[in-house]
């Protein structure tokens, strides 16, 4: 399956985190600076990312190792300016996304969650105290001399659906949709259960629908913050539904024609698909050539 | 795909853990509390997980809501003395857990994977202030009045993989590994990578192996502390191997009679499997199987 923000060129080398020695000879003048608007891209006049060098970082703040591409260092900055706040959304950042090439946007949606990860992760969840960023950015150390606990960039697994009955497709909307949009039903996995079981207790939760044969289809990064998105398909015992009003606006089933058309883009289709940088986008399209 | 710690009867009832008035209500004396042994199962005579009532519980505890069971509230409870401690691990853990039913192995999985949660985020990440508990357990929110960030539990995505050449499979061995262990190589999935780019470069780190065609074969909760296990199939491009002695004492290719005698337990089998707790034992079940 297709999909976006995967088939970035960097190679993680993750040897070279715990390896300061390697790390600090790699900050030299070659190495290369991800230039971000906050948590946003800089897109060049080419419609590439647009990189610096490591001189124009601000000397206050933090240097996560990304990886290397061709060889060479290419890190990102964690502003002060980031830090501890919560960056309202940008309308303009689809717009941008959408310009960079496939590769681009997966780098960068790479870099966007472990900036984001730092940003908002300065303390010790175990004991308060100040954490300090280590092995390149891909953890963080407490300060706090009894305790020292290590911790890790968060990857947040979310289960996200076909559900079918006969060849219908069960969509909903959530009301930060914007209008007219359906997409497939989507949560997070919780401690405690497979891939399997938070699909169907998401499908029930949300919908009142109980489903069997659930199966997988792809998985994607999403860096809003920093989640997994695995899809899967299922199929329903039913075709009743029972809504959770507070998780959705609507829910309803849609047939393959329906489908079809808003994937086509048609003006008087019945609905608004998602969009292709959505792993649920790339379901659909899966859906409607089984 | 029969795996361990799925398939616990408790209904998550999501929509209890955000009304306050309902969870207090079934907070009475049918209320059913976990007995833990610090983060262990306490196991009857009847190899049951053991409940008490939440009249047992320590005033100063806070207690999670873990679901219902036959419409009864379902409670663990996270001790004082669990709190930012770092339990050793309990060599009978393994032949308790060994004792318990299906139902039971995943219902304890799930109260272990909160509870640990609960007694190392203490703090929120973001501004170092204390947190509370809420929505039943399934959140804690910051207490600095700026901040009031809100954390979920955490659950951690690890891909762990079959890679096959010709009809030989590649197993491991790590140096914290029983003697004559071998299983096969894991490794947890990162911001912006998909499961099959983390399955790739796993592979590629550990072993030096190019891997193609990666698939889907399973999942399983694996409550140490709280992993999603991605059970997945690839094929190598190419036998040769390059181990990384950082992350493995050993890898090499095993055939399909050696897999076969390690499962069965034959004494003069090449290795020694990893047990049926571990999803790793089911995926080379699956893969014997195919």
């Amino acid at each position: 399956m297709e999909i976006a923000f995967a088939g970035s060129r960097l190679d993680r080398a993750d040897h070279i985190r715990s390896d300061s020695e390697r790390l600090e000879q790699l900050m030299d003048w070659r190495a290369r600076l991800l230039r971000l608007d906050g948590l946003d891209p800089v897109v060049t006049p080419e419609n590439a990312l647009d990189w610096g060098t490591i001189a124009d970082a601000d000397p206050a703040s933090e240097l996560v190792f990304l990886g290397l591409i061709d060889g060479r260092g290419c890190f990102a900055e964690v502003s002060a300016q980031l830090i501890g706040s919560m960056a309202p959304p940008n309308p303009r950042l689809w717009a941008a996304m959408a310009a960079l090439s496939a590769e681009d946007l997966a780098t960068y949606g790479a870099a966007r969650s472990l900036v984001d990860w730092h940003a908002r992760h300065r303390y010790c969840a175990r004991c308060g105290c100040p954490t300090v960023l280590a092995k390149g950015g891909w953890q963080r150390t407490c300060t706090g001399e009894v305790c020292l606990a290590e911790h890790f960039p968060r990857v947040d697994p979310v289960t996200i659906m076909l559900v079918e009955h006969g060849d219908n497709l069960l969509l909903g909307r959530q009301p930060r949709f914007p209008p007219r949009r359906f997409s497939t039903l989507a949560g997070f996995v919780e401690p405690g259960e497979s891939i399997e079981e938070a699909v169907a207790r998401e499908v029930l939760e949300e919908a009142g629908v109980v489903v069997r044969s659930v199966g997988y289809v792809g998985s994607q990064p999403w860096p809003f913050p920093s989640s997994l998105m695995i899809g899967c398909h299922a199929v329903a015992e039913a075709a009743e539904l029972t809504i959770d009003h507070t998780e959705l606006e609507e829910a309803a089933w849609f047939t393959r024609a329906e489908v079809a058309a808003a994937m086509r883009g048609d003006d008087d289709a019945r609905f608004i698909a998602p969009p292709p940088h959505a792993i649920a986008h790339h379901l659909l399209k899966w859906w409607l050539a089984r």
